[in-house]
């Protein structure tokens, strides 16, 4: 276990990054995420070098139990895989089943502990929580030797209270303890004050990790984090581009960033992040969720780095730090000098996708030379940003119930947009329909949804361009949103927005339909 | 003036808003606004109730002076207009003449005070930046009665040396000092204890108010203002959507709120501001400047308000507190509740559009309903961000250098996407040309390039919905650099998403070329 004991924990100097993109960060509206995506993300935190992957909440959905249990054996020793429970025995010991892969795991349990938690939700006494959580941690460790414990709500709780809570628990065996900020409610200054009495008041607490999980409800969860920090915690909890519930979570990169560059305020705290990997692990994960990053987000964002106007521009040729605190090299930001084009043959193609972290089986890397080649014809220069959307969309068509073979649109103002599409169902029948529409896009998915009737509402859609240029390949992400309300995203990349769009509808929909089949087997 | 006197500067528990949307907003990449944009924004500043707006930097361009000159006119009463500057007496001189509309005129004036901007950016020495500071502040004062001083970079800057002078330029004779942290790099604590030691150490500081200006690099501006509040400053520089160079500035939107929502912890201060307002403020902004806002962004994301996961949904339906410490109806989230249709008539048109703050002259009342008619015979229901988007759109074709008469387009999967588009020039040539492309998008680049022959790029293109559902009105956004490195932004809405990029690229076409004649009349 690569988990420090209690000597280490105290005397190093490390703050532990715990990420929770495929767990909270997977409760963002329209999010939700399959077992492959999971894993490519669980991919690149390992190229991070992250501390701890939450890999998801095994009770909630065999989806869930089966991505825990594939990340679990994927991560091997390469990090701690963690899985969230209620305080509830069923919670704790599927957990415990599908962590049983993993070679580091930690089971994550709590309870609530402010009074709205207690009275309003869970409908309990403060001693019926506390001896919850105490059962709650002995059960997880009967599993597994790394028990984490969260009080939700603690940003609200009464502090007394959550001090006993936090001592009883760690009596009970919890090796590392989570005061979550649950609702984004709290200020630095308030957060650390938290913490500290934490540190203060509760017997044993130096011999666990203490971690904070806040949210971005008013926009400090960064700098509650840190907050947190600078009075003793030694875990931060986090997400790549702070997605996650309403406002999200602590942004990693934020997080990560603002420890490195100010190391000299918190007596030279470090990570063990790989900084350059920031900004590949903010993409893809926007690629996966469809949640776009927007342009003024710190670290990340397309202008993170950019300087405007003259004044600053002058200051910045004259020397860097006048306006610059972040060498955007150290996050990887800045675009890679490798650039293919239909005269760089297979080997190249196949040296860059394994450079970026692709290795694909035969078949898919065929799939992706043809699609490469489609595309170079088109565009001049091909780079990294296209491939990696040439890779998700080969990933995409795998398992299809229907498969987009042909979309044809014509359109214009004045005019009457009109559609027919050709889709190839598993058994390999081949179905044709048209319709008209509102604009292309609505005319290709009615003749879409006359093929595939599957009643949904198209709730987002958005289309960026991969990379620069007019000829750029545009990637649509879309969400649907079922009969029973259940959201679905779906994406497709194409030189032709249309096109993309239409891949984007069907990948959506196969989405629907494979859950379906799923919910189908858990019935029975 | 509405300026507050010494006297009731101590005494009362406000904290001034100040806005700078219009001036460091505008310094993101890609967002440069022409005057009547920013009239409309400072229009929605005013509903929102705050209590500065700054307009521009006159001296930098005539379209900036023009800015601040019409904002001053249009402002009245209602809010103080600033015009910044160096501290340079061209700049002062210039400001002053384009602040003598306003009714309550402010200059903004200041220099760079960290050893960084002293030695690297400006070459000077201290006691040389304390002398133009001092001349710049006097030179201010023979103009207007309000003179805000900035000390740019003072999050970086020697405290001892930030204390003198702050010290000299409020003998000078300075209203309010403003203490910048323009890279961003600054923990609340640490940006706290900087305000609080200027507080303590500054004599005559209590006859000023004291602003903060954060910059977001590290993800903390928000929590570093409010750090900066409790420890005495009475003024927030903020922007909506936090846009601004690089990470951008403190959002306005996450100040107001986290103020109102934790009174508790500052003491009782509070802000003017109407957060009813915010939502809409938001998305005038990012439909202006094409900046989106990304979902999990607090309190204005798509998500903000949005519970995903079982148990938290669970939570809310029992008691919203559980995890919701905001009303969205307080930030005016959560739709309107009145739709138009084809049968709704003029009248109910028109008293919509007022209702949101349209008051149209005839001839464009006219566009807006013919526009209106067509959609509700596409759609169903027209909501208002459709009609917002009308009259964006609307407004778009005034002054036009080209008018996009037709366009027309077919493509598919496979197939050879091909364009025909119509213009008709000021003096009513009509030309039509076509071209096959990537993409249906960039074959109606290619024809409208044949017609229109200027050199530039497309460096982003990003398509949204306005509204839900899969015949949705859809709005592009594309940024186009020309060959002289000027970024423009272009604009279209329509049903079809390729006739709203075709419009989108004329309008950054017509923004071009009108630049360049602007250009050209003041060469002569």
């Amino acid at each position: 276990m690569k988990t420090p004991s209690s000597a280490t924990r105290i005397s190093n100097n490390k703050v532990y990054i715990f990420d929770t993109t495929l767990r909270d960060g997977e409760q963002s509206p329209g999010a939700s995420m399959n077992t492959e995506e999971k894993l490519e993300i669980a991919r690149q935190l390992i190229r991070l070098g992250v501390d701890v992957i939450e890999a998801g909440f095994p009770v909630s959905s065999p989806g869930d139990f089966e991505s825990v249990q594939r990340i679990g054996a994927e991560v091997g020793d390469s990090a701690v895989v963690c899985g969230l429970t209620r305080a509830v025995p069923k919670d704790i010991e599927v957990a415990a089943a599908a962590l049983s892969t993993a070679k580091r795991p930690r089971i994550h349990t709590g309870i609530g502990v402010s009074r709205s938690h207690l009275q309003d939700k869970l409908r309990i006494s403060e001693d019926e929580a506390v001896s919850r959580a105490i059962a709650a941690v002995k059960l997880a460790r009967t599993f597994v030797e790394d028990v984490e414990f969260y009080a939700e709500d603690a940003g609200r709780a009464v502090p007394t209270f959550l001090y006993r809570m936090i001592q009883e628990v760690v009596a009970a065996g919890a090796t590392v303890v989570n005061i979550p900020d649950t609702t984004g409610y709290t200020y630095p200054a308030e957060f650390g004050a938290l913490i500290g009495g934490l540190m203060e008041h509760v017997d044993g607490i130096e011999n666990v990790v203490v971690s904070v999980h806040c949210h971005n409800d008013l926009g400090m969860a960064t700098a509650n984090a840190l907050a947190g920090v600078a009075a003793g915690a030694r875990q931060v909890e986090c997400t790549i581009n702070g997605i996650g519930e309403r406002a999200g979570n602590t942004a990693m990169e934020e997080v990560v960033m603002a420890i490195r560059q100010r190391s000299d305020l918190l007596g030279g705290l470090l990570t063990d992040i790989n900084t350059r990997e920031l900004t590949r692990a903010s993409r893809l994960v926007s690629t996966i969720t469809g949640i776009r990053v927007q342009p003024n987000k710190a670290i990340v964002g397309a202008n993170a780095f950019s300087h405007s106007s003259g004044i600053h521009q002058d200051g910045v040729l004259k020397e860097r730090s006048t306006y610059e605190i972040i060498d955007p090299a150290d996050v990887g930001a800045g675009g890679s000098a490798i650039v293919l084009t239909a005269r760089s043959g297979r080997h190249a193609l196949k040296h860059r996708l394994e450079e970026l972290g692709f290795e694909l089986p035969d078949d898919e890397f065929e799939r992706v030379h043809t699609a490469f080649l489609s595309l170079a014809d088109k565009k001049k220069e091909v780079f990294d940003e296209d491939l990696e959307a040439l890779v998700g969309e080969s990933e995409r068509t795998v398992n299809e119930v229907y498969h987009l073979e042909q979309v044809h649109f014509t359109s214009g103002e004045p005019g009457i947009p009109t559609a027919t599409v050709e889709l190839i169902t598993r058994d390999g029948e081949h179905m044709i329909d048209s319709s008209h529409g509102t604009g292309p896009v609505d005319a290709v998915y009615k003749a879409i949804n006359r093929i595939v009737d599957v009643p949904n509402e198209l709730s987002e859609f958005s289309v960026q361009a991969v990379t620069r240029g007019i000829d750029a390949l545009g990637e649509v992400t879309i969400r649907v949103t079922a009969a029973d309300g259940r959201v679905f995203t779906g994406r497709g990349a194409h030189s032709d927005i249309i096109v993309a769009s239409a891949r984007a509808y069907t990948n959506a929909l196969n989405r629907l339909l494979t859950a379906d089949e799923k919910k189908v087997q858990e019935e029975i």
